[in-house]
Order: C-alpha cells, then sequence, then structure tokens
C-alpha cells in the first residue's frame, strides 16, 4: 500500500511514537513524496501555505470519510509463508513431534513451483489482505521456491524478508534475504558459524527460534555442552547482530536477555503459537523491561492464525493469564500492543528507517480503516467518537 | 434459522453426541416436518424408501454443495444484551470496579425504549449472524425494555431465555423468561428467597453469576455469614435447580461442583471474560470430571467478542494455558470444545429436548457452513476433504 505521488490525504491518522503507545492526530493532512516518502505530517489549518510549499492543489486533497483513520501498516515478524497450507489443523502435538509429523514432511513439496506458487501466492494476499505490509517470512531450503517467494511479495506490494533465499540474487527493492538457520538444534556448530560470518560479512538480517519450550531448551544444553546457554549458542556463532530476530523466547532468563540487549538482537513474540502448541508463555514486560526490541509474529502455522489482529488479541490475552497468576505482573495495555504491532515490529527488523509510524522521511506506508462499513464485523452506537475498538468478530 | 415442510437436505453434517465429540455424517438426507422438528436424518442410499415413506419427491431434494455441510445453531449460555452497547472497549478494570464504572451507569439507560432498540436490535442480529441461534440473555431491570428484547428475538428467528422479564407475559414460543439475580452480592437474603419460590413454583429458569473472582468469592463470604461457600448460597435459596445456569466458576470448589452435579445445576463457562477482566481461568476439564453441565458464553461485554466462534477459540487457549502451567492437565480437544459450544450449552439451558444436535424429534435448528466463498475468510488447499478447520481469521 505503498502510494507515490498521490495528492495529500486528510482526516485521522493513528499510530505510535516511542513517547505514546498510541498517538491519535485528528484534522491532519499528509504528503507524500515521488519516492513514496512521507512529505509531510501537519495540521488541517496550515494546508494553505503547505499547499504553497508543495505545490500542490488544495481541492486535490483526499478527504477520509467520518469513520476512517490511517493506520501503520502491521509487521508480522515471524511467519513460515510454507506451513500455511494447514494452518489452522494439526495442533494436537507438542513442539517436536509436531515438527517431525506436520511440518517436515510439507516443507519437502516445495520442491515442486507448482505447489508453492500456490501456497506463496494465497499467504501473501491473505497476509496483506489481513493488514500485514511488512512480514519477515521462512520459507523452505529450497532456493527457488524462496525466490519465488519474493517475487510474489513484490509483485502484490509487500516489504518482505526471506529466508532462506541464495544470498547473491536480490533483485526486488522490498525483499532482502535472511541468514535463516531454522534453529539450533537442526545445525552443526560448523553451519552456524558459516552462517554468522555470510551474515556479518554481508550486514545481512538473521532469523531463527531460541527457546520455544523447555524441552528444546534441554535438547540444546545437551547438542552445546559448551555453551552457557541457548542465548550463548547463537552468540558464539556471531548471529546475533542488531539485524537479528529470534522467534518465541518464552523460556528466556535474564541474563540471556541482558545480551538481546547488548548486541541489539529482537524478539518476536508469537503467542498465537506458544498457546496453540503450548510452548509457554512470554513475559513481554519483562521483555520490554529489558530495553530488547521487541514485535509480533503470527508464526503460521505453529499460529493458527495469519492474521496480525490476531497476534495483538493474543498479545493481550497472554499477557493477562500472567497477571491472573501474579496480580503483581503489569499488564500490557492495548495501546502498547499497537504498537508493539507496527513500530515495535520495524524496529525488531531494523526496519524502522523505512516503516512502522507516520514520520517524515518514511515509506507512506499505511491501512485506511473504516468502522463502519455496511455489513461489516462492527455495530456503533450514537456518540462514539475516535478511540480504539476491538473488532466485533 | 428454524426450516418448516422444506424440501429434505442432503449432503454433509457435523454435530456431536454423548458419544462422540465430533460426528461427520457424509452422504446423508434430513428431512423436517411440518412444526420445524427432524423427521428423519439417514444415509443419502435409502432417499428412495424415504421419499415413500415421507411423501417428497426425490427432484425436490436440497443438494448441499462440495464445500458447504449443516452444524447445530450455537447456544450463547450467558451474554448481556444490555452491554453490547460498550463491546470491546473498557476492559481496563477489575470486575466490582468495572461494574461500577461502566456497567450501572449504562444499565440505567435501558429506561429509554429507542436506546433499548436499538442496541438490542444490533445484538440479535449480530449474534445471528455469528451463528447463535439460542441465547441466553441478561437484559436490565426494566421490564419493558426487556420484553422488547424477547420480542426483538422472537422477530428475528432467535431462540432466547430473557431475564429479567415481567413473569407472567410469555407470548413468544421461542422466548423464556429466566428468573435472574444479577449476583449474590447485589441481592438481600430475602429477595434471594422470592426469586428462589418463583423459579421453583412455576418451573422457570434460573441464571446468575458465580465465583466470578478471588475478591468476590470473599465479599459472599462477609456478607452471608451462615453459608458454607458461594455455592451454598444459593442453594439454601432454593435457587439451584435443574433449570439453572451460572456464570464463570472460576473458583468453585470441588466440593461446590458436586452440589452442582446434584442439583442438575449448569455452568457457563465464559473465557474471553475471564481472561479480559483478569478474573481467573476455570478448569473445564474438572468440571467435566465432576459430570456438571457446562456450556460456553460469551458474556458480552465483560468479554468483548459477540462470535460464539469466539468463545470456541478462548475455550481451548485457556486449557492450553492451564496445560503449560501443568503438563498432567488433560487439554480439551477442538472436538470437545465443538460439543460444548453445541450441545453442551442446549443442555446446560435444560433445552436439549429441543436442540443441541441433529437427532429426530428436535428443532431443525441448523446453519449452513461454505468453507469456500469467494474472498471469504478460508484458502482452502488441493486434497482438503471434511475435516474441521479453524477460521484463518
Ligand atoms: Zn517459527
Ligand atoms: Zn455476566
Amino acid at each position: 500500500l505503498c502510494a507515490a505521488s498521490e495528492p495529500p490525504v486528510t482526516g485521522t491518522f493513528v499510530h505510535s511514537t516511542p513517547r505514546a503507545a498510541v498517538e491519535i492526530l485528528q484534522n491532519c493532512v499528509l504528503g507524500v513524496d515521488d519516492k513514496g516518502k512521507i512529505a509531510f505530517i501537519e495540521k488541517h489549518q496550515d494546508v494553505v501555505s503547505l499547499s504553497e510549499i508543495w505545490g500542490f492543489e488544495t481541492s486535490d486533497i483526499k478527504q477520509l470519510g467520518q469513520y476512517e483513520f490511517l493506520m501503520p501498516g502491521m509487521v508480522d515478524t515471524h511467519i513460515h509463508a510454507s506451513q500455511y497450507s494447514y494452518a489452522g489443523t494439526a495442533l494436537d502435538l507438542p513442539l517436536l513431534e509436531w515438527l517431525n509429523t506436520y511440518t517436515f514432511p510439507v516443507e519437502a513439496k516445495y520442491k515442486d513451483l507448482d505447489f508453492a506458487n500456490d501456497v506463496y501466492t494465497k499467504v501473501v494476499r491473505r497476509t496483506l489482505k489481513n493488514g500485514t505490509t511488512t512480514a519477515c517470512y521462512f520459507a523452505t531450503i529450497h532456493t527457488d521456491a524462496s525466490l519465488l517467494l519474493g517475487e510474489l511479495a513484490d509483485r502484490f506490494g509487500q516489504r518482505a524478508l526471506v529466508g532462506k533465499v541464495c544470498m547473491d540474487c536480490n533483485s526486488y527493492p522490498n525483499v532482502k534475504p535472511v541468514v535463516t538457520p531454522r534453529f539450533a538444534p537442526s545445525c552443526s556448530s560448523s553451519l552456524l558459524s558459516e552462517l554468522g560470518e555470510i551474515a556479518n560479512n554481508n550486514k545481512l538480517h538473521v532469523q531463527s527460534h531460541i527457546s520455544e519450550t523447555k524441552e528444546e531448551v534441554e535438547l540444546v544444553k545437551t547438542l552445546f555442552p559448551g555453551c552457557k546457554s541457548y542465548t550463548d549458542v547463537y552468540l558464539k556463532h556471531n548471529l546475533l547482530t542488531d539485524r537479528t530476530v529470534m522467534a518465541h523466547g518464552c523460556h528466556l532468563t535474564d541474563e540471556e536477555l541482558e545480551i538481546f540487549r547488548e548486541t541489539g538482537s529482537a524478539v518476536s513474540h508469537c503467542p498465537n503459537s506458544n498457546i496453540s502448541i503450548c510452548s509457554g508463555i512470554l513475559n513481554v514486560r519483562n521483555v520490554l523491561n529489558h530495553k530488547v526490541k521487541l514485535g509480533l509474529g503470527t508464526d503460521v502455522a505453529g499460529g493458527y492464525s495469519p492474521s496480525m489482529l490476531d497476534a495483538m488479541r493474543r498479545t493481550l490475552d497472554t499477557s493477562k493469564a500472567l497477571t491472573i497468576q501474579d496480580p503483581q505482573h503489569k499488564t500490557l495495555s492495548f495501546e502498547e500492543v499497537f504498537r508493539l504491532a507496527t513500530l515495535g515490529g520495524s524496529e525488531a527488523l531494523s526496519l524502522d528507517d523505512q516503516t512502522g509510524n507516520f514520520v517524515v522521511g518514511k515509506d507512506f506506508d499505511a491501512l485506511r480503516v473504516n468502522v463502519c462499513v455496511p455489513d461489516g464485523p462492527i455495530d456503533l452506537f450514537p456518540g462514539e467518537g475516535p478511540k480504539v475498538r476491538q473488532s466485533s468478530y
């Protein structure tokens, strides 16, 4: 949804800033330059002088409707494109069995490009439809199919990180390769070292999984006896950089979170998946208190929903479940969760210079939301003004 | 969706029985008599002899599509119709404060019938649209508005229990009054006794709340020092009958569950609400092990969603959260949750002689589901047959 050289838009804008979890800007006007970057966002009362500076006709301005607003596109920091074909099924096994029974057999099918084209087209279109304008994808070990995923994201207009793809074939401006060790238990030390070197030499993004389940943490201890912790495994192999995002982290210790903060690595919180396969519940408040970057992920198909709105709701749910267990726990507010789904996600993927909120110089990357669509999911009642509602579905 | 004198339907039927949490009946044909009751449900191969017995033309049979099935209408065992106007907002306070800040002031508005008509029309249409064909409603203390809710449910074709309504004005066949003490802390002992007498003398349904939060349990102990437990309060006032449904019960003890079983009273499990206002997590498995009747409820607006599909998802989530806390806990299967939303709900409301599954003699009360609608929420992949998927939203 990156527009370019469009007439300015006026109306209500909702986004996050480092200071305000949710900022509602009413009666504002936003203009986009010919590279698709936000050129200005100002109070509407200044529209005449803005029109002179930027050379547009005030009569060309596009007015959002009374029940409409713009919000930043959402960032899915962790989604397995290749698992979309069985989203919503097969949530009856613990992680390691689930991988063997469902994941590995299906991933083998991606050597067939027709199969890959069908699933990858559906996952890109579905996530875009759900408002995900940036996605950090796991694909499979098949280079051709992974390149196809990048091509499809580009064609449908989604900003994407795709792993694994061939490292020297980066031909789409909005698509980047990610160095993608699946997770420590499936990689030898020498493979991890090589990947760390590639990532650092080429300043590439890195994505993987960490501390999703207790069983996995124990397994990693046995496999890497020379490492102090799961985090130490990735640290020792130079895979923790400020372009690294690690999914889950349910069982990370405070010491490990300190390493995340020091290296600038990020956590992708995937609550639907964590609940669905009973992995554990990440204490997001504790991660944020450690000043570790954190975004939200759907983790399809460990998570059954490809919607970031679902990821937002599950983030609130799991935070509240922690409060039920310990009333001293400070529950996340829905405003904070909104920020995690937008600005937080862009920070976690080190793309916050390009997307995440409405700031001059960033890409214009917005969702147009209308809360009053005939036959839509929301019933409005008299006297309701701009405030954030959860959908009625 | 209660049809009458319609031609028989053939295709796939999905429902629950006491033995099978989910039973998928393929190539079956179902006929409805002129009172809207299910007359037969048989294998399609017997259709010729069925047509002779029941006097229909086989050419009139309605064939469900390849991607369609019928399932029973869902039963919402606990929903505050009067709170729908603020569903999705105002989930930032614990229960007792939440009632004072949001609930009580809004309920006062229901003396205005125009206000009531707007909200009640929307809640009945929305829940029907979401697949709730039977709802057990809390209204307000206003008799006219409560009667209006019953009238609206009747007009739009929803089976409803409505409390409080005037006890001697029961003019709609599908709408019944429910004796509705709000909850023990807001009722004197003499009021509870009177209500118990009315319920028993007139064989009426009873609905209320119980043991939603720990604070409330403590409060009831102070208010009713002569009672052994919260359950004992209702028991002593003759409010626990086999037509009683009590919402929440998060903190009921095993001894209290025994009383529920003995009296035939039911629990309405409202997980979205319990999580949203951090009340606690009901151990549904334990309730079922005690052979206590249990249905699901949305508890709008403590729960933010008026959808029973959401109640089903949250039921799974909270069951899995219990498994994360205690790996010995036996997680509910989604098949069991399907049963709770249909057959379980009808049992909880003592309406299982009329609805809940496809059994001869019950009302024909069905949802027609098509999982392959253009632009719909589900992406289908080659080779998928009839099995239950969770929606992609
Ligand atoms: Zn994953
Ligand atoms: Zn309630």
